[in-house]
């Protein structure tokens, strides 16, 4: 399938703001408190507003769309497991590396978001339908 | 777990607009010509440009924040199989079932996003954290 292979990855990374919480949050409606209210989020595990979990998910989505396998790429499944929070100011890199080439263009990769101290808080998997060359 | 039960279900509509493609795209960075660019999309199975899958991901998640199990709610694991493209104009019913009660406040539950036609373009499922009663 062109020139992908088994063990390619492609990175990219993002600082996380305040205007990304509300614009994610004008898209698609959720306005968690965990979110946006810093004295309700006192009161949780966390202790502070986090991110959007389907942030860093859509990270992911834009490293396959832009670097690998590139533009064009569609979405058939995908897989996360939320292991720590985002926060505001938190420098995410997104990454992905191809783990299975299967028939009809597909492929399967393993993802993954890191933050800047090395931790990781996201991991999954995704299968995707590669375009073909121009 | 408070008056959760199995069965318990919740939904939301949203009508997909380009400016929600967009700003999904301002978050993430993810301007694959698949969403953004007609003549591209013109010569893909599609046809047209269609949202980027991770928008009606999105819109679960506002259901689970925003109705059940509510504001507070905490990401642990999700899952998405994209059946059917979203184009822009459609209108996407989102939609929760509880599953499973598990310990330590956790829920399972089974997500769907439903078009203005009735065709399933995405299903999964969703493990999230309960917020607790304040």
């Amino acid at each position: 399938m062109d020139d992908l292979r088994i063990g390619q990855t492609a990175q990219s990374s993002k600082r996380i703001t305040d205007v990304d919480l509300a614009l994610f949050a004008a898209v698609t409606g959720d306005f968690n408190p965990a979110h946006f209210d810093p004295v309700y989020a006192a009161g949780t595990h966390f202790k502070e507003p986090i991110a959007h979990g389907i942030i860093p998910v859509g990270l992911i989505s834009a490293v396959m769309a832009m670097k690998l396998p590139g533009p064009g790429t569609v979405f058939i499944q995908q897989t996360a497991n939320f292991l720590a929070p985002v926060k505001v100011g938190d420098v995410i890199t997104a990454s992905v590396e191809i783990i299975e080439l299967l028939e009809k263009r597909r492929i399967r990769l393993r993802t993954k978001c890191v933050n800047q101290q090395g931790v990781t808080v996201l991991e999954g998997e995704a299968l995707v339908s590669v375009p073909k060359k121009g």
